[in-house]
């Protein structure tokens, strides 16, 4: 495919010859995603203000050009892959931290700030951002935004639409907007501030953020439970939820994640057939008892050791063997399904076992890890393509995943968003009636539907 | 007004004939609120079930006859005031509590429940939700969704839009509907729940919520610091919110409040130019620190006296003064106008500033208290409509206090919402394409406009 000729002179009119490419090798590298999808974008720009991208949406629509905005690809749902082609808007050089105001706990920034840059401009100031995926050093704000994208952090501090007072915006009718506020409460009109988050792009593209902090705690503690089981760990995550002292992070990793784990981080993970990893945060003071309360709930039938981190070392070396599960399963199976499934925390022992019947149902290795101190679990179907029976398999086994965790009061994704894996879910999932809602809000805010197409919601029926 | 035959034909078949009055004298107590607005409606109906609201909407849109949704009418906006005419539905006998669910943390319930007795229920299972209006006892949980109502917690805690997980509701059009999750996390289409809290029951009706819940903290603290005037007290909240320990409460009030508040808890509270009254909550060990931190950032030029409360009894008269305020104006001035306008924490001696000025200028005493923690100002325009020169000046003064909010980054309304009161004022306070894009979500739910019609969005332009 090629640009309409009129676009493409509209587009070298806005963007110096550095901030544009139309060349088909050059464009290669803007259309992937964490998914491991592709696609090929026709043209790629490099907006670095605001009235840039105006400009650039009103031309795309003009041109009926699909667009479609990218942070750094870490997405894991194929969201940024631009499968009807056109025009990919790379904000990776619109990525100044604009203000931090520190008297009123915010932060003004671009969509394209690395979080992780974020929050080491914030620790100076004593504060950070709650959301911190594991991609934190190579994954943009806009692109958390984009995805309502949470990580550990969130059980104790929420999730991206818990943490953003306001935006400024480009609808897909190439109307600019500001919405939200710089205050930390507001009652004034309709929330297009939390419509746009977690909107992966198909409403407007966001060009400014203006993000609440929070203070960041005065000391942690760190504490690791092995269990013999898994159902013996998820039974203790429900047990360490419904007590009233909430962990900074609650993560479980299954026997398959602890091998891996172990690989990475050695004697620092226990070999066994779960463990949680469990922080607290707060005044140092309080630190000893909320150890104590989560340490007695994490007690029961099943616990084979647990362990306090004596020092930060041990602490970064459990953290680092976390952090290298995702990209370690992708080594082992390439073309593994990644899904961040979400179930009520109480549920996660009937989650856990109904896994393992649809693994062996399928004969599809099933690993799981994850933020279970929200119920979110990323299940991962290490399937082989090479294999014939897994690969007849593996549509219907992810079926039945996603049909387990709708059983059982949950939903389709806590954090990564649909994108393109999970838009053929979405009618199940959702009310029917809701989603004929969703429809008409990108109808009206994308009335060309020009903005990141076939993407979050399903083709509409005939 | 009269209903239509057909429509009130059709009411009958709905609701018992205990359940819906058309007489005037009946219906006249559901036309007013607590911003002492009134109008007639022509029928109220008091629901009990989601099938009803779902066929009296649909019964109201085939006629085409307004229907209001109504708690407790403690709103102070007009927002519950039917002013053009016709149905009222009454939440008040749709108030049950459905589902409490400790181990996932949250609270399934009727638009209809008391916020105070959802308060009781939660406190046995040692949880909470966090808005807590003023009017807790008196105030429905539904109506506290429709203006995304807060209170003192906010400023910790959050208001509404932060601790509600999902909705069942009904839009304009009549299409009934589930949105949101029962998990603590959720990026699965777009956000219609925090869509429709704050929407003052233009979009749709909400028939059930799901409400996240948060830990009793197991211990708290109360301090009350006193100021020579009102801008050194403002200094002190902005000193305090730069600071890591977030209060759960952090309330201001000025000279004139204090004189009130005195004659009804007496020497509990101190004669000063301005008072702040700070909680702080958490683990009892680390309550010691916690009031330090907050005591030398309140610590500054013009502090008279900091005391910390000794016992609960004055702890409670210290909050019983503060919860008297708002009822005790009202009494001294009938006709005050309330507004709870928001700025940026540290505006907030600019604020203070501003304000006698704009008193001064308009010859109208003007008297603030509120959730300065939050930047969130109770200002009270103690305007008495029997001297002409302030009953001329109060729609110039009004007008000029919130363009003082607006030019501090602030908004128009924290908690309080929009309703009747500040919709001629909405579009200096929105961007006229955010405004725009409401409209049009509105014309979606609500294709004939039968719900709420007059509140919150401003009428078009000619």
């Amino acid at each position: 495919m090629q640009l309409p000729v009129a676009l493409l002179d509209t587009l070298r009119g806005l963007f110096p010859a550095d901030a544009l490419s139309a060349d088909a090798a050059e464009c290669l590298a803007y259309g992937y995603d964490n998914s491991r999808r592709q696609a090929q974008p026709d043209a790629v720009v490099f907006p670095t203000e605001h009235a840039q991208v105006v400009a650039l949406v009103r031309a795309c629509r003009s041109a009926r050009t699909p667009l479609v905005a990218r942070g750094r690809g870490t997405n894991t749902t194929g969201a940024s892959v631009p499968v009807a082609g056109g025009v990919i808007a790379s904000f990776e050089r619109m990525n100044r931290i604009l203000r931090i105001d520190v008297e009123n706990r915010y932060a003004v920034v671009e969509p394209g700030v690395l979080n992780g840059e974020l929050q080491a401009a914030l620790a100076v100031h004593g504060f950070f951002w709650p959301p911190d995926p594991t991609s934190s050093p190579y994954c943009t704000v806009g692109g958390n935004l984009a995805c309502n994208a949470a990580g550990p952090r969130a059980v104790k501090y929420g999730s991206c639409r818990e943490n953003t007072l306001g935006l400024r915006a480009v609808s897909g009718a190439g109307e600019e907007f500001r919405c939200g506020v710089y205050t930390s409460k507001g009652a004034t009109g309709y929330d297009l501030t939390r419509l746009l988050i977690g909107a992966e792009g198909t409403l407007a593209l966001i060009t400014e953020a203006t993000l609440r902090l929070t203070p960041k705690p005065a000391a942690r503690r760190t504490l690791s439970a092995s269990y013999t089981n898994v159902a013996a760990a998820a039974a203790a995550v429900a047990r360490i939820m419904a007590q009233p002292v909430t962990p900074c992070a609650l993560e479980f990793l299954d026997g398959q994640s602890l091998q891996l784990a172990r690989r990475h981080a050695g004697d620092a993970i226990p070999g066994a057939g779960a463990l949680l990893i469990v922080e607290v945060d707060g005044d140092a003071d309080a630190l000893a008892n909320a150890a104590n309360a989560i340490a007695r709930a994490a007690r029961g039938d099943g616990l084979l050791e647990m362990r306090v981190a004596a020092d930060a070392t041990q602490v970064e070396s459990l953290w680092a063997a976390r952090r290298a599960l995702s990209p370690a399963l992708r080594t082992l199976a390439p073309n593994k399904i990644n899904e961040d499934v979400v179930v009520p925390v109480s549920r996660l022992p009937e989650l856990i076992d109904g896994l393992a019947d649809i693994s062996a149902k399928y004969t599809i290795p099933i690993v799981g890890f994850g933020h279970a101190g929200n119920g979110n679990i990323h299940v991962n179907l290490l399937y082989r393509p090479e294999d014939p029976l897994q690969s007849a398999n593996a549509p219907d086994c992810l079926a039945a995943v996603f049909e387990l965790v709708l059983a059982l009061d949950g939903t389709l994704s806590g954090e990564h968003g649909i994108g393109l894996a999970k838009r053929d879910f979405l009618a199940r999932a959702l009310d029917a009636q809701a989603l004929a809602l969703m429809r008409g809000i990108k109808a009206q805010f994308d009335p060309d539907g020009i903005l990141n197409p076939g993407k979050l919601l399903p083709d509409a029926g005939p």
